[in-house]
């Protein structure tokens, strides 16, 4: 029998994902700033709600810059969160080059998704958080975009469980790198771009990812969906693709735990369009 | 400032509800009788999807009779848990009635859905954890169906919590016996009828209620469907709405508890039909 699997919910965390653990952290580690200018950021979305979020808790203005292929359901987020919301480019770097253009117009405190320490340390604590809950397991699997919370995690690991980076076939700057042995740029797409969607592993990232993190493999796009499916019908929760995405290794077989290993998966998001979900 | 409400979230249950409680204990106390001849039961969804969930995990046979109101989600479910399904009656007492007449054919073991004494002990051990988890709560509110699971609760805690019946204005048996101060019969319409839409509490939920719930309160269906929405939103979980009816007493301020005063709410169901949850 297969020991039992822990799973990580972030997908219920405030701002429905892990991404306020960094957010709060780079805002409150340059609190002065933020309240003289407000924060800025570029966001898929979920890292957008997140500072925005806490920008809200913190009495800070807030201007998020999405792409266009950002969900409904998260632009609505934003919006109801009382952020400025710019929706602008194809993709989150288009979103990034018009953040940054702006942020230099308004001197607001520029709030990284994934390339600032202060970000990576937040979302570290998140691993922080399940070896405390869930102490001595071999093995976690993380699913990786930019890569600040695969390597938040893997730097508080650092090498006392086994990190597994997990990433959409559609989006794997972190298989791409590990293959090439440097940070290269890869082609984006699939379900989930827009929590996932990036290019090239961030430099930072890198530099934790190459020592700590195991191995990255990566799925299909048909076994995020069918994960995605799994977990509403048998744990009623609600993953968004990129929070299905490091269940979906486990679930397809593509990694395979040895029957002993105490595997812990980060279920990582939980803002779904929820018609995906409806069943005929 | 409000001391914090503590949710109990019996919608991540197996099963989607706090069902399975009652119903493994009433197998499993007269588990010799369910071998031979299987199991039966009649429900508006989430107890028959419990008797067979339990029925499936011990190995038994499973009929379950639901009433045409009962939701796709829910006889989907029937299904795909390998009971022998049958949609029949207007309400829960059709069911019930073809239910009754089936089990005197085959023999299978009658599992009530709420009116028997090990359906009402297994759905208290929802009470006995709630207070394991969070001891020393003032007050814990309950949606009443039924009245199975408000009994379990009340006879739990029995004075030491102060127990707060919530039911929908359109379903509200247990309000209209603690009127009358015996139980009648109530019409049964509204957002969370194949949940809660019993027309007579039962006979051994009504003694144990009429000493140990405080007060029986009711909300409107629309305020329902507003936790429902906020509960997806704020705290990215899905209730059905019977699942919202407990959390909606406080929501809407029909109950409104004291500044210090220590609530528990009791998230029952999650079974819902999520077209309902899109917003455009």
């Amino acid at each position: 029998m297969q020991s039992p699997t822990t799973l990580k919910l972030e997908l219920t965390q405030v701002a429905g994902s892990f991404k306020p653990r960094g957010a709060f952290n780079s805002i409150l580690s340059q609190l002065d700033r933020a309240k003289e200018a407000g924060v800025i950021a570029a966001s898929g979305g979920n890292h957008g709600i997140a500072t925005a979020y806490a920008a809200r808790q913190l009495g800070l203005r807030a201007e998020i810059f999405v792409p266009v292929i950002s969900s409904p359901v998260k632009q609505r987020r934003l919006r109801d969160l009382g952020a400025v919301l710019n929706v602008v480019g194809d993709n989150y770097y288009g979103a990034l080059a018009a953040c940054i253009e702006r942020q230099k117009q308004t001197g607001a405190l520029d709030v990284h998704a994934y390339n600032k320490p202060e970000t990576l340390a937040g979302q570290g604590t998140c691993g922080r958080e399940l070896n405390w809950q869930e102490p001595g397991l071999d093995t976690v699997l993380v699913a990786t975009g930019g890569g600040g919370f695969i390597a938040g995690i893997a730097a508080w690991y650092a090498g006392s469980a086994r990190v597994i980076s997990v990433e959409p076939e559609s989006s794997h700057c972190l298989a791409a790198a590990m293959r090439a042995g440097h940070p290269v740029d890869v082609s984006v797409g699939g379900v989930a771009a827009d929590s996932l969607g990036a290019t090239r592993i961030g430099e930072l990232s890198w530099e934790i990812c190459k020592r700590h993190v195991e191995r990255a493999v990566t799925v299909t796009d048909a076994a995020i969906l069918e994960t995605q499916g799994l977990v509403w019908q048998h744990l009623r929760m609600i993953a968004e693709p990129g929070g299905a995405t490091a269940l979906a290794a486990l679930l397809s077989g593509v990694y395979k735990p040895l029957p002993t290993e105490r595997v812990g998966v980060f279920m990582c998001g939980g803002n779904a369009d929820l018609s995906v979900l409806i069943q005929p």
